[in-house]
């Protein structure tokens, strides 16, 4: 058989002068929002309160904040970074007299998800202004998607909830769908599929935590991270209205900060400034702009 | 219960003076490429023949561009983009006295599928230079992804001829696994998260076709284009070695310039040269360039 | 004692895979003021006729233009700089019969102070508009520097006049306290530290002279000519009510095509346009340009 | 006297069409380095071990990574934000009965100044590298500045035992000659006036912390941080070359991740590899590119 | 004779550090009219009749498609890229036994004048918006260029047509004055050149055709392709406005992408739209934008 | 007739989601040289000796650096500058007695034409490297260009002189040509038509005066300024030969300046350097920059 052979001379003889860019000037097309402290559980306590009341059961306490600091991810790892902390590694060898084992953790993740979904029914009020913005964004044709460091077994509880406030997604993606979670970009990939929305630039991502940030940026989509019902400033809606103005300015000054150095393309309030962050992206992607 | 209110004042405070922006300055670490004309059936033989056979059948005769036309879409899709040819409907609607139904779709996409399989065998080659190429990436780390306009039931047929021939894949992804193939980014997407690669600028796409192209550029990822063994220079590598120069330069410029219209990133001669292309993207990532 | 080493291996490993850029998206927060031509002495008379006297008595005439070329830097540097003319040097050789040494430029520097102090008083109107553009930005917010080719001694006399008339700004930065005046940037850089201002992009510097536009571009900042009444145009506002319409736009254009050649980001009539300029800056600076 | 108006259509009329832009395009002229965790004290215990020392005296026990959190910035500044860390505040609540007041500050300090002194003797090896750096720079003609969180009275004790050692930079800014230190960009734009040396984008400050790395942005210059023998491995170069592979790979990674997300242009792992950044940055400004 | 050296020394001493860019900042001031299809005959009847009717009289009849596609360009030239056609080609040998040569280029082209002239006279209808158009434009001081694909001798009929309707260009270019017509610049930069009128950024080519608009893109100046009233739509207005209002769109999409994937800067409906585009390419001037 | 309506909402519909844009990625095609200073006549001795002469005749003397100014433009156009300085204009109206009238200006300008072919003579030498350049150029496939503000019945003199010395460009222009030469893009145009040289990206002019940078600027292609052999430094070859040091140095820093501040892409010594230049432009122009 005669071979093939590639011939370098011509490689370069038929290549044309010009190079051709094509780039998205159409509009948003997808939201894509978080659950706890983006759209449910103001102040992010379901998932807090379980993992306190998990590691005092084991005899190691945590604080709020420890219990709080990787929020976002998938719960199991969650667990697995609680551990990794100075502190708590240090009392967990006091107490236990050796590191934790995969069978430690295995038995705690066990032991998580029940308190979390008893804690859901407790924390499961709508965040204000959800309903409005989604029935905002479907009247300009945006498709609703949605995920979260939950599993299956949780979101499954959530959904009810949720859906007698007013609140139904048109695509649910859990954290045990994908090889690796946030800050990863699978499930922000996979809403993208199921939604059957492209191209990337038109997903923009809403999230609470900075790994939630992360998993839109690594996507390549829009990032709006939320800053007063989330995870950050910890506070439920009451709370946010009770508190001291000094004290609510600092925590969401806190807040802000930690969101925008996660590279987020806008920090707002809470959902309900997200349809004017539509507005201002659309206006970018006209201009020729990119995530 | 007190009603929680956004107060705007406040939502001005706490915004911080910069703006943070996270670019990706690593590797490439996954090439997907497609199947037909990229790595297997240099000249896409096979589907092409067994479309002229199916609309010869039906009594209505296509010529080899037309049968060639829609490359690289899902191929039901591909039988109607034929049927949508003025030329061709016009035949048609001689042939047959009306236009065509979903019947008549579904009909000869089914006999279409056998065909393309006893097609396949014939057209079965490994294009010359494939395993170096992914011989040459695997070294370097990179995983190596697929994809296709091909279903389930084709590339199950095509996995062992490949496999025999020395080119395994780390992933396989399917036209009928998503619910819309080429252009769209589907399948590029399910390639990322099967090959647990993110984020998305560190994916490149190889494919044959403009829609192969375009499948790449709307996931948000690096495409490069094959335009000698591919669709638009139709040979087999003996047709290639046995093609006067002239004509194979007209036809490899032809094909240069239809792919670097759909907005390639690259167009080289063959899956032989993608090594070299991944060293620049490497070059461009590291100084801060994107897809 | 055990030597540390290098180890150039893991230099590479820990390397993270993305770049972070922080951007600054807040307001200006300082204007930076020049003397005379921007905000007192319109036309800039006062050292233009004592430059014109000194050499004068030096018995080598210089014309206006030529006593004007170098105006913006120190004044010792300007009598240098005048002396540097071919016509002026051969002039001077004719008459001195020996090119001129540090000894004349410092009796003559010495001559020029108290001959530029006379003049100050004749000519230390404030420029029209002045008042109202500082009371305009200091509601903004905003701080008011100023700099000057002047050394401390005539800057001295000329802060009660301008106080006088209204004018006071936050902080004084003279000629003399860097180790070389304008073109280069250390005055605006003074005023950065004595104001308590940052970052670089929050300053704006306002200046009738290319040496003073030049100062702020190498300092890093936003700069702003002013050119009706400036040393280009060189008349008071007298004389600029009462030139003919002809004149005045070709002066006019003149002066502006000097200071856009410099570089200057905006130039404009008078001091009077500086808000408009800010409020320009600072869009500017939201849409994420930089000086 | 006739009144001077601004005539608006004048204000059009002599714009020219063309704006004019002027960009560095030489090398960098200096480079500018921190003290402590950059060429002198590695691991940065002189400070850290004294804030310790401070704190235990007042009954208010605080770990290393207390002490260390704001290292960068003026050290009686650093007390204070000590005392802010929730826990350390909540532990002085309990032993004082009452928040820590200016008085407290102010005896703190006057206490830590010659603690520091004292640890100054022991802490005062220059880091390896340091005098080669510094010899390489000023060969291509680069002026060496330096700054730091440290009042003058510690540098006047630095400098004799830097200088015994091979290091003397040619120009010294301390904290304490500035309105605010870091993250201010104050003692960087006085290392500019005092080295003489424009413009911003041809100065390059070299430090170990995020701090003294927001410094350098916020003047407008290029910025390298340096991670392995600075404030967040927190080890001396003994403990460095005793120390176990996968601890070093693990702390340095996390000092990198944490020099990066404050914006540094570059994160190397010491002084040492300081010609080679310059090198890179001379290439990046012929480019035309700005910090 | 003294040899006179380049001293390559001093090729570097006297090079400044800074490097100087001037860009356009001002308005339009000229648009360049295509003919057929853009200002006067609707969908560009004249000479692709006397093409079907030309290759006709030859025996080879050719469909409208086929006599369309290469429009724009020099007639000569075009008929002899439809005889390149393969379906064309491949006719002409059957009916003529060789292919073609050069004698029956010229013959086919001296037929084809006196044909289109015969066409120009029943198609020569000013398109709809045409002098409304032209009179906004001069309104703002615009001038009026004009080139086409005709030669000289088809042009100079056309203009009293047209100017019998109220359309008077500034200028007039054929095809035939240049050596090479479109895709080529050289006509565009005749326009420039007659209506002295530059820089290139301040013209804007409009045309219905791809061939058109690379004219412009390789020019350098704007270009604008009107969709619904040129070759690719191909109807006239009475057909326009009678036809189902799904064929208008399935057209105009086609139309629309066919020139927008030629780099088309804006497409528009007709000219009618053109003095909008005006007003925001002066925007985008003014911002420093180029074509 | 039924009246054709822009259906608006039609107008929308269409556009597709897509913006898409081509750029020139090949090489330099041309390069277009200016005359005296550039190729021929080191310094530019014939017209500015014959300008000289003529106001000499005048009984108005002009310096060599008056009658240089305005080197560049169409000599015509020259003379009318060099009335146009202040000193001149006032030595003018002494001598006549009233301002220049047109008249003036053809006399002297028909004066000058013969003034200068008598002066081409004497400075006819083609500057060394001319040859060596451009057979470099030729070598790479580079057409030669060439423009000049003189008019043609000099050039027609000049021609002979340059072939017999091996210079003979491929085009000529010269001022007389276009409605207006330098510093209007014309000529640079007209090289682009008569080389059928496109796109305006893949032309290169050369010149040694602001007024032919600001022609090649205009045009829209890149631009390189001779700096030692042209209007700036004013010297012949010899002269060049004998000056000391550091007078050179001196003088090739203002006339580096000079051109650099006019825009250039690129300052060189002399046209020697060219080749150099255009293997920078092509890395460039690869990388996908423009002028």
């Amino acid at each position: 058989m005669a071979t093939y052979t590639l011939n370098n001379d011509m490689l370069v003889t038929p290549r044309s002068e010009y190079k051709v860019t094509r780039r998205y000037h159409g509009k948003v097309k997808a939201v894509v929002f978080d659950w706890a402290g983006t759209v449910i559980d103001c102040g992010v306590f379901s998932p807090a309160g379980a993992f306190m009341e998990l590691f005092s059961e084991e005899g190691v306490e945590v604080t709020s904040q420890e219990a709080r600091g990787p929020m976002g991810i998938h719960k199991r790892e969650h667990i697995c970074k609680i551990l990794e902390e100075e502190r708590v590694l240090k009392k967990w060898l006091e107490v236990k007299g050796s590191n934790p084992t995969p069978t430690d953790i295995d038995r705690m993740y066990a032991k998580f998800v029940p308190k979390n979904l008893t804690a859901l029914k407790k924390y499961s009020k709508l965040i204000n202004g959800t309903v409005e913005c989604v029935r905002d964004l479907r009247a300009q044709g945006i498709k609703i998607g949605s995920c979260t460091g939950y599993p299956s077994v949780i979101v499954d509880q959530l959904k009810p909830l949720a859906a007698h406030q007013g609140y139904t997604p048109d695509v649910y993606v859990c954290a045990d769908e994908v090889p690796q979670a946030r800050p990863l970009p699978y499930m922000v990939w996979l809403n993208g599929i199921r939604l059957d929305v492209s191209p990337i630039e038109a997903i923009v991502k809403v999230d609470d935590t900075t790994d939630g940030i992360r998993e839109g940026l690594t996507a390549g989509c829009w990032t709006v991270g939320v800053a007063k019902t989330g995870n950050y400033v910890a506070a439920t809606e009451e709370e946010l209205s009770a508190m001291p103005h000094d004290e609510l300015k600092r925590k969401l000054k806190r807040a802000y900060a930690i969101l925008e150095d996660a590279g987020s393309h806008y920090v707002v309030d809470s959902v309900r400034d997200v349809p004017k962050v539509v507005t201002d992206i659309n206006r970018r992607l006209a201009a020729g702009e990119r995530p």
